[in-house]
């Protein structure tokens, strides 16, 4: 449970940013309310109680190896082996705590194409009509009917947040990466809540098509 | 040796965006000279004539099984095996022919962390100081002092593309890829020669980023 050192990363961001903006005699643009983080989530999932009991064993909780930068969400020290539909198999499947009420796996393409599977791309919780899978774990297997997507990328804010970008749950923002592999991600969807910090999720493909990097020059903009 | 699906796939494209246009009550983007084409290249290699040689025997010469959108290009019947640093391997990495004055490897960065290994992001044919393997074949093995990179993204074009864009080799241009993961290249770097035909060339984790499809609508825009 260490610090999580995303809010110093950003500060020193902040301190670079207002340094070149004012060496190229310009006005650096206003800071919102709060810092913005960029992190990449690499393949997870979330289980419900029950389907934690069912692979570790009767009675079993999950326990937080990692905090993650929204309050109360870890990675847990628990992990899956997940099998896909041709019987090739992903292992170290990380768990992300707390239990949710449905049981969500989150693949980037590459994770799928390595599965021999095709995956849709859906907000977290919409997994009608998408594919399944079997986890298993040490105490024993559990029948996935659906469950398996690909998350789209997503900003999580405050209302302080989305007043500052004059954005609302359920827009669309784009995401600017600088750098030499330099992206924007058009179409990243806003979720507001009074619970949330200001932090763009976007999975290891895109993670890695722009080369993110602790120092990468990141903007979040309206479309 | 089959006719290349590509042409057909752009004509459909410029169709479907006529006719969406107009739907729209706008007029249709003016047309360049040529179709767009965006590829995808996954992880191959480059080799001279005598690295072909020390892999797969003396005399040996690279047999064409699939001819790619530039003229003469080819992803070749042979492949070789990639030991990295960690002595993880990338086994069937194909060769792309014809031959040419140096050996280079180019890959994704999920295949680079999947070796172990940190590589660069370079323009094609400028390794200095890149990072070596070894690669192995049927014959013989070869060790590389350096030749391992990411490939730039980038876009071929001949000198009447290049006048429609307005730009010129060296320029960065923006290519948007349309669709639910929409995303824009802001860095597609510009190579102009007589003998190229548009297109461009991304990677395999660019690809996956913006789930490129033939489907896909796609843009090239002078920055």
């Amino acid at each position: 449970m260490s610090a999580n050192p995303a809010i110093t990363r950003s500060q020193i961001e902040k301190l670079v940013r207002e340094s070149v903006y004012s060496q190229l005699g310009l006005a650096a643009p206003k800071a919102g309310p709060n810092p913005l983080v960029v992190n990449v989530s690499a393949r997870h999932c979330h289980l419900t109680p029950q389907a934690v009991e069912q692979l570790f064993g009767p009675g079993h909780e999950l326990t937080p190896m990692k905090w993650l930068y929204q309050d109360g969400q870890y990675a847990a020290e628990e992990s899956v082996t997940m099998v896909g539909p041709r019987s090739r198999v992903i292992s170290n499947l990380r768990i992300l705590g707390p239990c949710r009420e449905l049981n969500q796996v989150e693949l980037a393409y590459t994770d799928s194409i390595a599965l021999g599977y095709k995956i849709p791309v859906r907000q977290s919780g919409n997994i009608k009509g998408t594919p399944g899978c079997m986890l298993m774990g040490p105490a024993g297997f559990l029948e996935l009917d659906e469950g398996v997507i690909r998350a789209a990328p997503h900003v999580h804010m405050n209302p302080d947040d989305a007043k500052f970008y004059g954005v609302k749950q359920g827009d669309y923002m784009k995401l600017r990466v600088g750098g030499e592999l330099g992206v924007t991600f058009d179409r990243i969807f806003v979720r507001v809540s009074d619970s949330f910090k200001l932090e763009v999720h976007i999975d290891t493909d895109e993670g890695n098509a722009c080369g993110l990097t602790p120092d990468s020059l990141v903007e979040l903009v309206k479309t």
